[in-house]
């Protein structure tokens, strides 16, 4: 293992000289004007993979292509085998205006290699190849056969992935797949994420009159949408934040007392939060901290709210109708499906007949859960300590990552989320960057990783 | 009299084509292109004024002139003396396209003529004028003195009328002013206007995170701004229709058993209504029909809501901030800055400390009342049924007119409102028209008036 760490440290200059050449592809996968540029930078990513020593090709997709690379293994090989999973497609870099420095110019200033695609995704994935090439250039036998799995369609959707992965179930099939493409609170703080939030989305119109009416001549007489839509959703939660829609929290497991330990060790105060998000104050679910209520919580959030006149000045009229676009966040064990049956169903109940509602469904996405006390989560832990240098944070987060959900359903393995970007990386706006300690400590991370799995 | 009703019946083709003529000129006030043809316009009326035996000048105002026209009166008079409201600038025409002949072309097709400011509100005023012009030409003595008061600017807020009335109180002193500006429900019900509703505007926003926040990231430890709003309007009314705010019935008078008996006669149905508003059923404060929710109750009205992300599909964010504008419909014996006070105080106790509200102050008019049972209402329904001959309505408008404020203000006088235009005259739309039927009745409105007045 010491052959492995000394000859990461010894070739991080160029690693790093890699990693620009990687970044300088303006790999845009949502501008079709640069379809060439996705093509060349996987090629490059095809003959890097091969130069470190992995069989690799590359799998055409009704879009973007996909480079599979793999660490060559004997036949019938008992070793476990795992995926990893990233992409080489870019966010847009738009507005360019914003740019200290040209996106695709990859730019080192102190320990920040700024460039689009630095933290998300290239500058992640980079790092679990890099600690690979470790291991086969210095002949160190890997305790495990690996697959990495890198498209080039994640900012879109990632839409040809899930008839690729259905496809290629059998070769895919692994014990775990391990993703870094989330974050860690700071440079200091490494993190398992274990836990996503799911999602329902959709649209609340409640239609009065055929049409906006003069407020002198039939206010008073008319149900004004705009309050009947008030009152709707001011029932949805009560003066505890608790959301009041029966079986709302059907099947949310408590927080375990291990899970609130560490949560409580995730490094923001209160006082942090309400700085960064520069609201009068705090507010959320009663008898659950801040952190607890933005990643362990469900939610019933309105979006947007429409209705009427919203120009200057004003317009004496009833509007004809009334709309919220709302979201809500789910938990591990709540159903999309369900949840979403239910509020709608309440919100139909709890509608006055003095308007006409419309419900229409956007999208959904379930929660994710591997559970912190699991072995491979518990070898996450270990490898991040180790490559780190100090105890690691056990999150969860907020957001939903569909992919996951997608590798549970066609391989039926789970995913380990060990993200090494950090809160101020930019990732999706201008100047992203990538700090490279992170990225040195990423490789570290993946090469301890690969042993704590098979241990 | 009867001489007065012969040559009124005898003149009428010509006095429609002096009509005509007179909606020839493009008076629209709104317009600087047309301040020439608003000049022509009130020059054609003085010398028609002139013409048919009235003492009349132009008075400059800032904007566009006034013109006054008086009966000839002994010195020392000792006549009642009431004044006749009407203005001559007109609404803009367009769209254009929208119209089915030209609209300074008049034409007539049946009983309608069709021009801009056909019904509002030159036919109207012209009745006035023809009826004082059948009098005078017939030799038939007034029984009072008149002044005609016809404004250019009634159209863009009577800017300089205040001004004028504060110059002229001594000349236009008088018993009451008579306005044909308002409508009657068909060309069967004539009707008095007796009451018109007050109003306040104002906006409430309320601020959250100091920007539009990720739902996934922060939803759930903040305070959602659109849900805090719905919460705090669906606080204002009650599931009976009516404002929960302390103290915003104060003063309201009760209606008396005359008026709800009046008020019963308005021949528009509770199925006609909802036709005609096309909403999904009626509703209002309980206890009250709906021709005396829409005319003679207080409301709190949202005219619009804004808040989020109001695009195609969904975006998963807190948003910053939330607005209503609302409007509330007052009484008489409301007084407006009385009801904004509480309002605004109530509002502020009630806003959650999650968020911060900002109420931004809007127009404000006071209600308008003339006592049905008072004897210049009771002529008015006289003259009304001897001219139509059937009974007429009492009417209360839920809407607001704010120049019978100022007579009130500046005058001590009282309004009667006497509108002769129906609720199909496409007022301030394409294709306005006037009913010939009500231009004659409202002749011998006039002259049975002025009898009735001073009996």
């Amino acid at each position: 293992m010491q052959s492995v760490l000394n000859y990461l440290t010894q070739n991080q200059d160029r690693f790093v000289a890699e990693l620009c050449d990687y970044l300088r592809f303006a790999s845009v996968s949502a501008q079709p004007q640069h379809k060439k540029d996705l093509l060349a930078c996987a090629k490059w990513l095809l003959a890097h993979c091969r130069k470190i020593g992995l069989d690799a090709r590359l799998c055409p997709t009704a879009g973007h292509p996909i480079v599979i690379a793999k660490t060559r293994r004997a036949n019938n090989s008992a070793k476990p085998h795992f995926m990893v999973y990233g992409h080489y497609d870019v966010q847009p870099p738009e507005p360019l205006d914003l740019w200290k420095s040209p996106p695709f110019e990859p730019r080192i200033v102190g320990k920040n290699l700024f460039a689009r695609g630095s933290t998300d995704n290239k500058g992640q994935n980079f790092a679990h190849l890099k600690a690979v090439e470790a291991y086969i250039k210095t002949g160190t036998p890997l305790p495990c056969d690996l697959t990495f799995v890198l498209e080039g369609e994640e900012e879109v959707g990632s839409k040809n992935l899930s008839t690729f992965l259905k496809a290629h179930r059998q070769e895919l099939a692994c014990e775990a797949i391990v993703v870094s493409d989330t974050g860690m609170p700071a440079p200091q703080h490494p993190a398992l994420t274990y836990a996503l939030r799911g999602i329902i989305a959709f649209e609340i119109t409640l239609h009065g009159p055929a049409r906006d009416l003069h407020s002198g001549i039939f206010g008073g007489a008319v149900e004004n949408p705009a309050m009947a839509l008030s009152q709707l959703l001011a029932k949805v939660r009560d003066e505890n934040g608790r959301v009041k829609i029966p079986g709302f929290y059907n099947g949310v497991a408590p927080l375990s007392k291990y899970e609130r330990e560490q949560i409580r060790r995730y490094p923001l105060s209160d006082a942090g939060l309400k700085k960064l998000i520069g609201a009068p104050q705090l507010f959320g679910e009663k008898g659950f901290t801040a952190t607890e209520q933005r990643s362990s919580r469900p939610t019933f959030e309105i979006n947007g709210l429409t209705s009427g006149y919203q120009g200057e000045g004003s317009k004496t009229i009833v509007p004809s109708w009334a709309r919220a676009k709302v979201t809500c966040r789910l938990v591990p064990n709540q159903k999309p499906a369900h949840v979403r049956k239910i509020v709608c169903a309440w919100l139909k109940k709890n509608c006055p007949p003095s308007v006409r509602m419309e419900i229409s469904a956007g999208h959904g996405a379930e929660a994710y859960l591997v559970s912190p006390t699991s072995k491979p989560a518990q070898a996450a832990l270990c490898a991040l300590e180790k490559a780190f240098g100090t105890k690691p944070i056990l999150m969860r987060e907020g957001g939903s990552i569909p992919i996951v959900n997608e590798f549970k359903k066609v391989l039926g393995a789970d995913t380990l989320l060990l993200g090494i970007g950090l809160p101020d990386d930019n990732a999706h706006s201008p100047n992203e960057k990538f700090n490279l300690d992170c990225f040195v400590n990423g490789q570290r991370m993946s090469a301890f990783l690969w042993k704590e799995l098979t241990r």
